[in-house]
Parts: C-alpha cells; sequence; structure tokens
C-alpha cells in the first residue's frame, strides 16, 4: 500500500540492521523515490547489491548524499565525525540530516559542527533492533508501533522537523519529540545499562573453571539465555554508545551497584522480606509494559 | 499417543507453574493412572477443580500423598521442612519422593532427614519455567527438550532413579545427573544471579523520578523489558531461593560485582578496545548456546 514519496531520494550512510530496515521499508511503503546506500564494508556493498536493497549503493558517503533530500546516518556513533567530514561539502541546500544513533548528544556534537546553512539537522533515534547485525538482518517491520525519538535543536524548521516524523510514521513508528540530553539519560537506563550488565554476566560465567562453562550453555534456559542475546548485539556499536554516553552511564551504574549492594547485604544477613517486597513490586511495573503494549 | 502407566497414583504438593505442567503433561502422556493434588491456596484449589488439572485436590499434603507411589514436591522452597513434617507418616513404602526446587542443597538439608525407610528421595530440577505463576500458568509442553536435573543421594536404588528418569524423559525433558553441590553452583550463575540483576535494575529504574520513570516503560524496547520479564516471576519462590542458595550467589555476585567495576573503569577511561573484546566474546558464546539448541 505505496503512497506518495516523501522525499526524492534517501541516502543511507551505513547499511546495517538499522540501515537495511529503513531501505526496506521506504521501498515497500513508497516514501522515498529513489534510496541510494554507502557502506564502507566491501562484504556488505556486496550483501546490499545482493539484496537489492538499495537503487545504488557506494563505498563512499560523499557520492551517496549527493542530490538527497534525506539523509539518514546509520553508522556506530564513533563512525559520526568522520562521516561528517566526509559529507558536509556535499549536502544540498533544503535536505534534512538525520542519524538513529542511540546517544543524541555525541550526534550532536560530531555533526551539528559540518551541516551547511540551509540544511535541517535533526537527530533522531528509533527504539527498535535486534542482536543481529549487517544488511541481511534488516527486515521491513523492525519499526513497526515501535516509538521513534527525535531531539531537534532550537531553530530548527518545524516544516523539516514535522516532514521527518511523517518519514518515521509511515515506516510504522510513533514518533516523540525529547531533549537530547533528556534522551540520554533515559536510554542509559533503559537500553545502556541493560546492555552493560547482559555483556558484564555473560562474559563473568564464561570466566569460570571450564566443566561449569560447558554447563552454563546447556542449562542457559534457567534465565541466563535471555542476557546471552543482549550480550550478541554489535560489538562495535556498542562499545561506542558507551564511550559516547559515559556519564549518563556510569550515573546510572552507580545507582545500580548501590540498590545491588543492598540486595547483596539482605541475602546475607537473610532479611526475606526486604527481598519478597521488591520482587513483588518488579512484577507490578512489568504489568505497566504490558499495558503500555511495549512487551 | 499416551503409554503405559509408569506411576499408580502421582502426587503433586503445589499445584501452580510447574506442578499444574506435571499434571498436564503427565495425564496427556498417561504417565500416571491417577493424579492427586495438594495446595494451601484455596484459590488454586478452586482454579485446579474448574481446569480439571488433577483427579482429587487437598488442602492438606498429608491428604495427598497417601497411597501414592510418585510425590512430587513444587511448593517454594521455604515450604519444604513443613511439607516434611505434614507427610513424614503418609509416605508410602516403596514410594518416590521427589521435589522441582532449584536449589538441591536445601532440598536435601529439608526433606532426606524425614524420608522413612523404604521410601527413595531423589531430589529433581526441571530446567523450566516462565514468569507467570499459579495452575492456569502451566502448560503441558512446558518441560518437552528442556534439561530436567536430579541429584540422587549416595545409596539410592539405582532403579528408582530410572523411573524417575524416565518419568520427566516422558513428560518431555533430557535428563541429567548432577552433584547436589555443583548443581547449586551452575543454577546460582544461570539463573538465580540473572533474575537478582534484573529485579535490581528493574527496581533501580522505578527508583528515578516519576517523569523517567513512565518514559522507561515507554521506551522499554530498547533492551530494558527482557529484565522487567525476568524480574516479573514469583516473588515468594526466588525469596527463597536466594536465602537457600545464599553462599553460591553470594560467591557469584562477587565475581560479576568485580568484572562489573573493570567494566566500568574502562568506560570511564574512554578504554574501547576493552570493551569490544569483551562484547565480541560474548557474542560468541551466544552462538554456543544457539549451536546447544537451548536459545
Amino acid at each position: 500500500m505505496a503512497g506518495q514519496p516523501l522525499f526524492q531520494r534517501l541516502a543511507l550512510i551505513g547499511v546495517g540492521l538499522i540501515g537495511s530496515s529503513i531501505a526496506r521499508v521506504a521501498r515497500r511503503e513508497g516514501i522515498a523515490t529513489e534510496i541510494v546506500g554507502a557502506d564502507a564494508s566491501a562484504s556488505a556493498r556486496t550483501e546490499i547489491e545482493q539484496l537489492d536493497l538499495c537503487d545504488r549503493v557506494f563505498a563512499e558517503p560523499a557520492d551517496a548524499v549527493q542530490g538527497a533530500d534525506l539523509v539518514v546516518v546509520c553508522t556506530p556513533i564513533g563512525a559520526y565525525a568522520e562521516v561528517g567530514q566526509a559529507i558536509q561539502r556535499w549536502l544540498e541546500p533544503g535536505a534534512i540530516l538525520s542519524d538513529v544513533g542511540s546517544v543524541k548528544q555525541a550526534a550532536i556534537r560530531d555533526l551539528a559542527p559540518i551541516v551547511p546553512d540551509g540544511v535541517q539537522f535533526i537527530p533522531g533515534h528509533p527504539i527498535a533492533g535486534t542482536e543481529h547485525s549487517g544488511p541481511k538482518a534488516g527486515f521491513a517491520e523492525l519499526f513497526k508501533e515501535r516509538w521513534c525519538i527525535l531531539t531537534p535543536l532550537p531553530g530548527t524548521e518545524t516544516a523539516a522537523v514535522e516532514r521527518l516524523a511523517t518519514f518515521w510514521r509511515r515506516a510504522g513508528s510513533m514518533v516523540e519529540m525529547m531533549e537530547p540530553a533528556h534522551h540520554d539519560q533515559v536510554l542509559a537506563i533503559t537500553s545502556h545499562l541493560p546492555h552493560l550488565i547482559a555483556y558484564t554476566i555473560v562474559g563473568t560465567a564464561f570466566g569460570l573453571e571450564e566443566s561449569t562453562r560447558r554447563e552454563v550453555i546447556k542449562f542457559s534456559a534457567s534465565g541466563f539465555r535471555d542476557f546471552t542475546r543482549i550480550a550478541a548485539s554489535d560489538p562495535i556499536m556498542w562499545r561506542d554508545i558507551f564511550l559516547n554516553n559515559r556519564e549518563a552511564v556510569l550515573e546510572m551504574l552507580g545507582r545500580f551497584t548501590e540498590d545491588l549492594t543492598a540486595l547483596q547485604r539482605a541475602i546475607r544477613w537473610g532479611e526475606g522480606e526486604k527481598l519478597q517486597d521488591l520482587f513483588t513490586r518488579t512484577r507490578a511495573i512489568r504489568r505497566s509494559i504490558i499495558e503500555a503494549k511495549q512487551a
């Protein structure tokens, strides 16, 4: 059920899980007349071509952004500064520049300074993903009924923000506006800290002696396997998230560690009521999430 | 495709998620001629009757175990000592007494002393469950292709162990023998610690100011919701697990905290390579779990 195209040429810089999902849904929904991609990895480019995800695919971001009226940076955050340098002089007047990264203050730090006059820079973040990565991992339904957060800077044209919001709505998302710093705080607790903890415990389990380690895999159905799924997420993307949302992650990690220490003490001293109280509260929280249809 | 009954009368002490799943699969597979249940909760007994899960259901464990040749204790571990006292003089000679609890040394501590001569006590633990609880939450497929660990004590009759193993295999499980102390160690890392961490982070998130809390629910799709699912597990069951596997949980928690502190330091000092190395290793671990078909 394709509608009128919103953009003439959509350029995706980085065509991995998120970029390729955007390509798929944009084509299916007819959101852009032409979809071009850039990816630094030769094997990714081969996959993109084989899967016919883009009309044209390039190695260089500069080649992709020429003539594009929407450019979405979908690389790991650590590559933003370099991408910004590469595309700066090729961004077309009237174009919208956006991204999909999980740390909005870092996106603003690295991309805002390179934005030429006449180009609207609107940082974005679709709250969607899987533990898989690469062009093959994407799918058109990834954004369906998921939130997409936009964090426009003061002075951004309202019409441009509305056009990008429409883009995401047509991709299936619900759109929310937020302050960049607040976004980074909320994501630190809902996403970054859970990933850090999952990576840690999976690492801890595999620091155990060999015999136990084999059994950890065998008996992972008991809780552990949910953590291994999270801890299978893209290593470079996540390295960049932690390095670029350092303050908020360390703040949330501090709170978590305090709470964990209190529970540790309750276990050591056999304080069953404290444990039961917390476990009863967290069960209620799960219900709120189910009611909010985000389960 | 029901086979010959293995037991004449199966008595389930506690008919919640696990007990009711055993009742369902035992009836479907014809593993026991008669299934009787005991549950201390009047509302649970009503549900058990309405769902027709057992042939007879009682309030008192003693009433259920009379004439049973297999008794499986499916209550939270904290109730084992009391259940043991209640059933001791009603256990029939030749019967097998087992359980499904997540801490085998605690099961042995509380049940082994009450086992009369002529009764075979074989602690067991099906590695299966969901975050739901109560008789309604059970289903016959819960144990399918999941491990069930038996931790028989020295001197247990081989034939009795083999009979209980056959029971679990007919319920769909793969059966493994293990030392009780080793079981408690392996479960501490694969199950108890993941649950403790999930409970903690969900609690931490809800200690945040009200405005952030609402957004945590809204944007939970980004990693957090997997934790909320785990942290929705039965509060009393989990209180009892932590209180009864204290040493092993505190040991694993100590290792986890050391590893988390090292990662915290790497984030603070911007040591990207350390992060990426760990994240790359944990991704490989996920693959082993998928290969072991426990994903």
